[in-house]
């Protein structure tokens, strides 16, 4: 029998990240298509011993339900964290613990949009914060987005023209699918702007900490004096993303609506998980973990650009990450990089066709390859066979 | 700086429930406020054990992303659980595994209701799912309920005069609040009724495990032959709530939309979670470990009603339940059970306040009481407090 499902429902679709995941979990595909953190760099072991160590001795806690804010030692090392590493001047009630980034995206379409609202966003943009915020009926303004930033007059003039625009969603650093950085110049226009005309930013930020080239820019949320920054952060990409740990941080004020709605949401996140991340910091070193990611991602990429620049005919350009997982490939406009899939899958590689990552336009030409899960011998090897794949065409 | 929220954040306060229980923390105080499980039969050593087997054998996979469904086979048990236990006939593609119940019926709201749709419920009703569905901007429509289940008339009354119902919502076994269980004769007109009027039954069944008296009755899903029926179940009653890890199952049609759902919402359940849940199933005698919940619970339940009947003045009813987690109780008309928890509060006993479980109506002479927290020596004296400021007001 058909039910009569919410609008929402009609123009829903897979995850197109998730359902090549799908396709590319055979061992012989190299993939370029996740975002998957480099599996051998899991702290097995430590994570191993923090668990036992939970249960052993707080073994009835870690299993009962907790407070919807987060458990409260785990909220006090983020807000240190954050305002070590981006100059803010946090508390713990500025943090609610999230299942995952992707649910602090949740929550702030659930808090922010009404059908019809605006959320301002970079171009291209994270296809899943597309999702999250589509789901509550948001219609998305693309700002032309260069190697700096958005570009500050458009966003302006989005500002100014636009009705009932609620959120500007932005990542920073590394951002997803781009590669690229916001300059800290970029970073204080955006702030005042934001403030001037009482918009919210989401300032997403999963990978500020895998920086492996060049110097990092205060965040924006530092650069805020009006509480109009929500910042997320996250531990799928410094530890593990199967825990399913994130957090937002945020005016008091606002965090506190945030947890209301997480409480009809979910509740709260596992006790168990949280508590096992909370000993891991307390029991290991985890600068000298991030240490070693930053290793292994930087000489990733470091093989990618270099087989790019090898492999690739011309015409196709690329930028160059200073940190996170992904590069952004911008091919002849004539070339559809979802055909391009097609062939390069039958060598058994695999990427992300980048039109998905545009709510509004569609620019199919352009691709998202990511480094941080493949081995250095793979990367070469997928990156020839794609070459081979591109001149065919 | 005052952002614009969504209107459904205008009306939106904090579970009366889970602020009572942040009062209720202190050890000196006997409260029978939460749903929480009694914590000294959580299997603390047979859970670090599984978790101990999954991270030393499936370290990478437990702590990797994994699919939005939920692990394989953890969908496998619950789908075979769910044929054994209540007559479905279940795969394990009708299965998505969720965040806690409380994610299954957040999930409902976003795949079925606009604003200004109807969700029908009981009176009274869980007070959560009241805040979940509200998020989307429903209204409710409650239908008269006694000890068998829903008023049919009432129901059938609503089905043809109201417009845009999209949701029947409903508690099969030991209802939450009431402690009521509906007959087999009632769950049969309810599916039927329902694919008669093209509506969709969310039948949250969080506790039918939890039966220590009385035979037990085909669940609605058994009963229906058009998909209509989506039925959700937990670990958290009968393992531990700190895993959060509950599922939702449906027509295999309908859980492919709410998996398109829930990628938009957090990606996927923990994977390291649910392979701690299917290992301790693999290892491990869930009926034995349930059988002895039951147990306890019929004691407490059994001590409770014992105790009640000695302490309580006459003029206050309450029910008596097979099974679950509560009882209800409903006082003399003038009595406002909020007045009366202040004056528990003072002897250090707390309840929940009926009126929280109406979403349209308010019966403040109502109240919850649950038996599966305390050892019976505090549930004795808690009551005797209890029945002491029942006569002072």
């Amino acid at each position: 029998m058909a039910l009569k499902l919410a609008r929402r429902m009609a123009n829903l679709k897979a995850s197109e990240v998730r359902e090549i995941l799908k396709i590319t979990s055979r061992p012989e595909v190299i993939s370029f298509a996740g975002g998957l953190p480099a599996p051998e760099l899991f702290p097995i072991k430590e994570i191993k011993e923090a668990s036992r160590y939970v249960l052993e001795h707080s073994g009835v806690e870690a299993l009962q339900y907790s407070t919807t804010e987060g458990v409260h030692s785990l909220r006090v090392w983020i807000a240190e964290r954050m305002n070590s590493l981006s100059g803010t001047n946090l508390e713990p009630d500025n943090i609610l613990v999230t299942h995952g980034s992707q649910q602090s995206l949740d929550l702030s379409g659930k808090v922010f949009l009404d059908e019809g609202d605006v959320v301002i966003c970079e171009c291209p943009t994270y296809l899943a914060a597309i999702s999250a915020f589509r789901a509550y009926g948001c219609r998305f303004v693309e700002i032309e987005t260069d190697e700096h930033g958005m570009d500050m007059s458009c966003l302006e003039e989005a500002l100014r023209t636009q009705e009932r625009i609620k959120l500007i969603y932005m990542i920073p650093d590394f951002q997803n699918p781009s590669g690229r950085s916001w300059s800290g110049e970029r970073r204080k226009q955006l702030a005042d702007l934001a403030s001037q005309y009482g918009v919210a930013i989401i300032e997403d930020n999963p990978y500020g900490e895998l920086r492996f080239a060049g110097k990092s820019h205060p965040s924006v949320m530092s650069l805020d004096n009006k509480g109009c920054v929500l910042t997320t952060g996250t531990f799928s990409k410094i530890l593990a993303p199967g825990l399913r740990i994130a957090w937002i941080a945020g005016d008091k004020a606002l965090i506190r609506k945030y947890v209301l709605v997480k409480q009809g949401t979910d509740l709260q996140c596992s006790t168990f998980t949280q508590l096992t991340i909370a000993k891991y910091l307390e029991l290991y070193d985890i600068d000298a973990h991030v240490t070693k990611i930053r290793e292994v991602y930087g000489k990733r990429c470091h093989t990618m650009l270099d087989a790019l620049q090898r492999e690739l005919p011309e015409g196709v350009t690329y930028t160059r990450p200073e940190g996170g997982l992904f590069i952004w490939l911008t091919l002849p406009e004539e070339i559809k990089a979802r055909e391009l899939l097609v062939r390069c899958l039958e060598k058994n590689v695999a990427f992300v066709p980048g039109g998905a990552f545009f709510p509004n336009t569609s620019r199919e030409n352009t691709l998202r390859m990511n480094f941080s899960n493949m081995p250095e011998e793979r990367i070469q090897e997928g990156i020839r066979r794609f070459g081979d794949a591109l001149r065919e065409i």
